[in-house]
């Protein structure tokens, strides 16, 4: 593969292509973080920020990204426009109150360029696992085999097999595709949205390019106040990464937040508006059933879900069966013509460390594995969410009996959480849980921030809850060994031993943080060349001192000890090391036995 | 056990004692945070604050703390008061310059009540082991086992068994005892410590109270710059907890920066000065061998390990085996004088994912279950310091190989960081590895603060780490399902199922951010009342919802469904459950089928 460069910097890092092997189609280009180093080499890192991070893209949240996928999508030719839904007041939970805040200035729902809906043709499932399944390889498919640097076959047959999903509805060609399965790069969701509290358009949108600006893999708009639909145009229309939604909150506001008042009829509406504007995957709670309600009775607390407890109310009120779940079939045919991928919502996940692992939460999970069968029948991609509050001992279950049940399907955790007891920080007390259920094989986590339980995330939460996330994901690449994911730990690390300050703030998750923090210990400029870590100070350093080391063994290579590079090589051969040690102590010696670390060195 | 109030207050919280059964020593009286639940109910938490807390003493850092022990060391007679060890100008590094900083208006080391110092009666070891082996059971214990709500026979056994240790010099009388063992609560450290490039004495002083405040159960004064002894002397006087040093950094500083002209005499002189200022454990790093150093030769990071990085230079600059290993059992009989606990340092620990569980930390590791023999045979107790950078797959190996190679002494470990590649947030990547490894049976874990790798860490870096480190030893607990460790998470899920806002805030690990970061999104003084969580807004409420369910279908026990509380209950029996809640769904409707939530309420 090649790389394009969108422009050149002597230092830091910059914006860069990957295109396919020659004669692959040009309109592929995988965008990636270009780390210069000081010693000339580059680091390459995946880059979920979009053309915002491209001085050579000129962006305007006012007309949108361009869009990327679009010819791609028409060139299939099984899809078709159609004028659509009608957008109508209630859309934006404008029924009874007049327009206000967000909608200033503008003339439209979005400026931009308008378009109209697009589906598949009748009777033609449009998804990608529909494409996998008949041995297609799609442009999406290339994509994300470039991005994460495997075979394109490798990544058509997670998604045949259901072990992976695309998330790309056909109305949002401006992403740039991703995939999410367990053989690939664990991936991070934030959730943003306003409620009724607080929060406008702008800041949603503002939210989504700061949230990928981090590394945030999806965004998901969890919306529940007024211009629902407007502020979900906005942050389709300027969002490089696949967005979800849970269908069920705008569904609420239509019947003005009577769960009760809910019909199918106007939840089937709310989908169909939502998948006409692009959102790429729904949170779908169907497995919450009428049976399901009485085992949570007993619990410490209850139903944390917001989707689970409207629909258990919904049911309680009717003693019906859930409608969602009643209308499966119905609704996979909706999500299939449009590439909409589900989210099976965990409604019943466990809120405290008391609830986890209990018969409620699990008797969701084996009626959502019967839920992920009936949704491949139609060829909707599929992952399953989980919970929730566990402790580190009950966390395995989780994610073995999903893999059993949902048939290696996605799982898609939200932490979990590992103890109760620390409000305002349960991006650690979840980061933890989040690292394991990862390592395991938890294909994506819905980050947490440190707001979580307390109120609504600013922009620093936002960013400290994707950097907690991507801290966590990695950790988890790292020990399944993923392909290439110790590459970057490696390269910072030769940075902090080579004291290349310039080069560890430059390959850090937060290279800002990273370097503020080293400035207010050592301000001056040359302090970040100087060869002395700020905790040692510059008169003892025992990075300095194993240079030393190095300088005095390392070149024992060359009398044979250690030769190999197998450390256990140096056992056994005592006299051999010592034999090596003695013959370099002279040049250790005659190097001043120098532990110290003049600063000008 | 009874409990004795310092004061009490309405509301919140307030230091408490408490103290033995009927006839036990009045002097025993353990200190607990005491929070007082809105519904009348209390919970007691562990409390490591000391008497700063407990408005009741008056505390002064020129004066220092009660010398709470003093009756109980005088009264086992074993012990003798001495003139002591000379304090010299060199033991502050003040050879070369003239004093400064910190000692100002001070007209001695330290103005409080001059005590001599005290040690064991020629040839009888004052260990808290020799005791226990003795089958005595010391106040100290008796203090310890109230603390841990475990018999004192429990702790008895465990420090006879060498599985736990009470760090307790017969000169740091000011401590209020605690036990570090894996069958007991995770303990957390904090590192203080000013270096040549900042900070002051009363800094040193006031981090340590600061940490202490948050829940760090020892602190470690690692000061590596002027002053040494006098910060050292400040902190102790005034520290309701543990002490710990590195000797080995104060003796470097002695000889001018110098690794190679250290020698048994200097460190011993160190070891005893040290011993006598009241340094309940140390690290020593006697693991570092002159046969490992080639080990490190071909590793990413190499040394990273101050202690050990000094002692490998040593070792390379004279050829010859380390002066700590050839004299650890004179240093042995110097510890068991004062009781002062080992700490062996792990010196060759790794720096960076790449150099993870390699030859080199574990031949060190199996040196040290050797020395781990040699101190218990002196009646030294004794813990084992570990890593450091490991990847989530490798950190068990770690905790197995240690308990199983030092006979199951504590194991005390820095993290371990679960990736390289985040500077600013490794008190996250390190937490991580921390929670898993003290499940798995680490018995204390050191803090890793924001600042590592990077810089000194101050008053915010210091509680970020210690609150990182609470949430880590508390989820261990949970996963080791230590007795009554859920009380806490459970506590605290109630109070926020009932919206008993007040009470969330106080049981937080952080009250202070949990409250401020809830006012930001709802300021209003009611709403710290109000039945609804500011995620969802007055309007919707999961939690709320969850209330109605248990108002419809808890009745239903009364009906016979789900009786035994055994959700399985319910299942099998369809009937029943449909019986139920049809009989129920009436009054559900009868209530309005409130979702709702009237913001008066």
């Amino acid at each position: 593969m090649t790389m394009q460069d969108a422009h050149t910097r002597g230092t830091g890092w910059h914006k860069s292509y990957v295109t396919g092997p020659t004669g692959s189609r040009p309109d592929l280009r995988v965008p990636v973080r270009q780390v210069h180093l000081t010693d000339g080499r580059d680091v390459t890192l995946y880059d979920t920020s979009g053309p915002y991070t491209d001085p050579s893209v000129d962006t305007d949240v006012r007309r949108g990204l361009a869009p990327l996928r679009e010819n791609w999508i028409i060139a299939r030719g099984d899809t078709e426009e159609y004028p659509g839904r009608p957008v109508r007041p209630e859309d934006d939970g404008l029924r009874h109150t007049a327009p206000r805040g967000g909608l200033r200035n503008l003339d439209a729902v979005f400026p931009g360029r308008p378009r109209l809906p697009r589906r598949g043709r009748p009777g033609r499932p449009v998804t990608q696992l529909a494409y996998a399944r008949r041995g297609e390889t799609t442009p999406e498919m290339e994509f994300v085999a470039l991005r994460e640097n495997v075979p394109v076959e490798t990544v058509r047959e997670e998604i045949a097999a259901g072990r992976a999903v695309l998330p790309a509805n056909v109305n949002h060609p401006e992403i740039e595709p991703m995939i999410i399965g367990k053989r690939f790069l664990v991936k991070v969701n934030a959730n943003i949205g306003n409620s009724a509290v607080a929060s406008s358009i702008e800041e949603e949108v503002e939210k989504m390019t700061w949230a990928t600006r981090w590394g945030a893999d999806t965004v998901m708009d969890l919306s529940t106040g007024r211009n629902i639909h407007t502020t979900r145009e906005w942050v389709l229309r300027n969002s490089p990464v696949p967005i979800g939604t849970v269908p069920l909150y705008q569904a609420l506001e239509k019947v003005d937040g009577r769960a009760e008042e809910l019909s199918w009829d106007v939840y089937r509406d709310t989908v169909v508006e939502q998948a006409e504007q692009g959102v790429d995957y729904m949170t779908v709670h169907a497995g919450v059933l009428l049976r399901h309600v009485p085992l949570t009775a007993r619990r410490k607390t209850g139903i944390v879900s917001r989707g689970g407890s409207i629909m258990a109310a919904w049911c309680l009120a009717h003693h019906r069966e859930s409608f969602l779940y009643e209308n499966f079939e119905e609704l996979c045919d909706i999500l299939a013509a449009y590439d909409v991928t589900f989210s099976l919502g965990d409604g019943l996940r466990p809120g405290s460390i008391a609830d986890a692992n209990d018969e409620a939460q699990f008797a969701e999970l084996r009626t959502l594995g019967e839920l992920n069968t009936v949704a491949k029948r139609h060829h909707v991609q599929t992952m399953i969410e989980g919970p929730g509050h566990v402790p580190m001992h009950k966390i395995k279950e989780n994610i073995d009996l999903q893999q059993e049940i949902c048939e290696e399907a996605p799982f898609y955790t939200l932490g979990p959480l590992t103890t109760d007891i620390a409000p305002a920080y349960d991006h650690i007390t979840s980061g933890i849980g989040a690292a394991m259920i990862a390592w395991w094989g938890t294909a994506m986590l819905c980050y947490v921030t440190p707001k979580e339980h307390l109120g609504l995330p600013d922009r620093d939460d936002v960013k400290t809850g994707v950097i907690t996330y991507k801290i966590a994901a990695h950790a988890a690449d790292l020990a399944k060994g993923h392909p290439g994911a110790q590459e970057w730990d490696d390269a910072l690390s030769d940075a902090r031993f080579e004291f290349r300050w310039e080069d560890q703030f430059n390959l850090a998750l937060d290279p800002d943080t990273a370097r503020a923090f080293h400035d207010e210990t050592l301000p001056a400029e040359p302090a970040k060349t100087a060869h002395f870590c700020s905790m040692c100070g510059p008169k003892f350093c025992s990075m300095r001192i194993s240079h030393d080391i190095r300088r005095a063994h390392g070149g024992a290579d060359q009398d044979g000890v250690d030769q190999d590079g197998a450390p256990g090589a140096a056992e056994g051969s005592e006299e051999e090391i010592r034999a090596g040690m003695a013959a370099k102590s002279a040049e250790f010696a005659a190097a001043g036995n120098r532990v110290y670390l003049p600063i000008a060195d």
